[in-house]
């Protein structure tokens, strides 16, 4: 058996992001800021894929820079706007951040960071985001589009109004949003952040998307590629690999969205039944249709996890990364989770494509390895 | 007509890098950070893939992190070591460095460069690098090992021997010489910059060497990929197609300088033939076996490469990661070359296989654009 519930951490390269990849390499792998044809063709290429993204998040191309990663993107933002905001700025975030957003935030605005607070359901609170925008000094506010451990769906459009009344900067962190849900709208933030192997692009590529074009990036210097923005040769293969596994995704998006839903929920029903006293996180609210986080009545989470790997199942125990560290949900501990409860939480997240059998057989191997560990009913 | 002699720009995919990168994408695409049998299996292949290019560096595994770019290499070492050394500390360089050294380098030291004296025939003079070693508070010296653009060899190893008896420490940007020069000793240099297109393999990946699996690297944030030294998920497939091109890269590479440098030393005489007033830049010097970098008697060098690239000839100007602004060579401005000579400069570089054919071809191209621009003998 082989079921992969792991879609959050990573996903299988997508048939067409290998073939847009393979036809980059065969005809477009000159550098494309050579001055001669095949170089020009290349440059080409690598803005009709600028474009394209462009359509698919409603923004302008010119806003667009590619990066290595939704972690580049982040840290290259903070980075930059510490620079160029003056030191009486204040950014809002909240707790339940990636890391990526929550440790570069630490690193270039330490104290000036103000955590709004979040909602039961584990969301910016708006009201006391409005509280906040009205008191302190605020240059910023950065609030992740969908959580990556419990895929909570957040009001980021709400949120980009509220900043836009007061005049202050919206940062959305879209990596698990972006190919999963309506994306054509996501230009309304002031900075957008993704990156290609969340929805079947390869890694090593992700994008920032800045106000405008005059907007000034300067975490890598030196040659003058991406209008100065980000020097290092292009990587127009990764780049054309990843808006055509966008493409696909988004035009799998709304069955997947409604049928994965189904067998989701469908899923959980299952685990209540075996487990009557699984607590499911963010039940009842909006959440990725792909993704379901909860805590187990029994059992260290890592049991659980060697346990469904014998059996070729692949899920978490929240984020990748920061498993490996103690394996504990910032979700969770914003929720008000114990340290106990935390060690007892899974991660399930599944694909666009995620047969209803494979759904049945992870519910299948919980209950196997409930009786294994004498956990539920 | 198909003649590419822009391989220091960047090189095609070789097909042991796309056979390994797609391998990785089938079976190893997990991420090496989640906790399941496929993800160690991942991490696995990472490791040893880390492993293979510590025995070529001849540098133990734990100092390589994997990066996007050589770019990132050299802004990330800086960056960091700009906040871990005294604010006193002075770094010394020269005037020939690849702009993802100087730039950066200005960036974050500034007023505390000092720039080592280059010799005539272009690199860093080693009786001024003794004096600035005994005079100047300086803890870091940079040097390229090979130049992207005349592709003049620098005595790296007699730079770090300098540095190691004056308890400096000592980075190379390696990008244009490994996989091209011997690399099994450049572990010898305490910082080491590569990256995988100027060898063959994939745009996007790169790496640093650090001096021990201790140094501290944070200019990414987020995740504790590569032990906490560059946050992101692991561009696995990348990785391993990188060491794949390296590994036969390096397993050409006697055979390429023997045969190459005769091809090209034979272009450069038919060159001279067809041209008498040529100026070869680095003539007599130890040079890349792949590169010519000349000064034409005649014509704006961008009218040379337009007329050659309609003939389907790609060379370049210099630098790509220059080219594009006003075509100047670092190289030519160090040597003294007038603004007007730098208008007139052309560098050809080949590849592992070039055959003797493509340099004939080449060069008559050459005397075939004279001719039209009324140019030479």
């Amino acid at each position: 058996m082989n079921l992969y519930f792991d879609f959050n951490a990573t996903t299988p390269l997508r048939a067409v992001a290998r073939e847009a990849w393979l036809r980059a390499n065969e005809a477009h792998w000159h550098n494309p800021s050579s001055l001669y044809q095949k170089a020009a063709e290349a440059k080409q290429v690598l803005e009709l894929a600028r474009e394209e993204l462009g359509d698919v998040l409603g923004c302008e191309p010119e806003r667009i820079v590619f990066t290595g990663s939704a972690t580049e993107s982040n840290n290259a933002l903070f980075a930059q706007l510490s620079e160029k905001l003056s030191k009486d700025k204040r950014v809002l975030s909240s707790s339940i951040e990636h890391p990526s957003v929550r440790e570069p935030l630490q690193r270039w605005f330490a104290k000036r960071v103000t955590l709004v607070r979040t909602t039961k359901s584990g969301e910016m609170d708006l009201e006391d985001l409005a509280t906040q925008l009205a008191r302190n000094n605020v240059a910023l506010v950065t609030a992740m589009a969908a959580n990556n451990e419990c895929g909570l769906l957040h009001p980021w459009r709400a949120f980009a109004e509220r900043c836009h009344e007061a005049g202050v900067m919206f940062h959305t962190d879209a990596a698990q949003w972006i190919g999963k849900e309506p994306g054509d709208e996501m230009g309304a933030s002031d900075f957008i952040t993704g990156c290609a192997h969340k929805f079947g692009g390869p890694k090593g590529v992700g994008f920032l998307v800045l106000r405008d074009e005059r907007e000034v990036l300067s975490h890598l210097r030196g040659g003058p590629q991406e209008q100065g923005r980000r020097a290092g040769t292009e990587n127009l293969p990764g780049v054309v690999a990843m808006v055509a596994a966008l493409r696909e995704a988004i035009a799998e998006r709304e069955t997947a969205a409604c049928r994965q839903a189904a067998l989701r929920d469908e899923f959980e029903k299952t685990m209540r039944a075996q487990f009557p006293e699984l607590r499911i996180i963010g039940e009842g609210a909006e959440r990725l249709w792909n993704t379901s986080m909860f805590v187990l009545p029994q059992g260290d989470n890592r049991k659980w996890l060697a346990r469904l790997s014998q059996r070729g199942v692949a899920v978490s125990t929240g984020s990748a990364c920061s498993a490996g560290h103690d394996g504990s949900s910032v979700v969770l501990e914003a929720l008000g989770a114990t340290p106990e409860e935390m060690r007892r939480v899974i991660r399930v997240s599944g694909g666009w494509g995620s047969g209803e059998g494979e759904w049945t057989a992870l519910a299948e191997a919980f209950g196997e390895v409930g009786k294994d560990l004498g956990v539920g009913g």
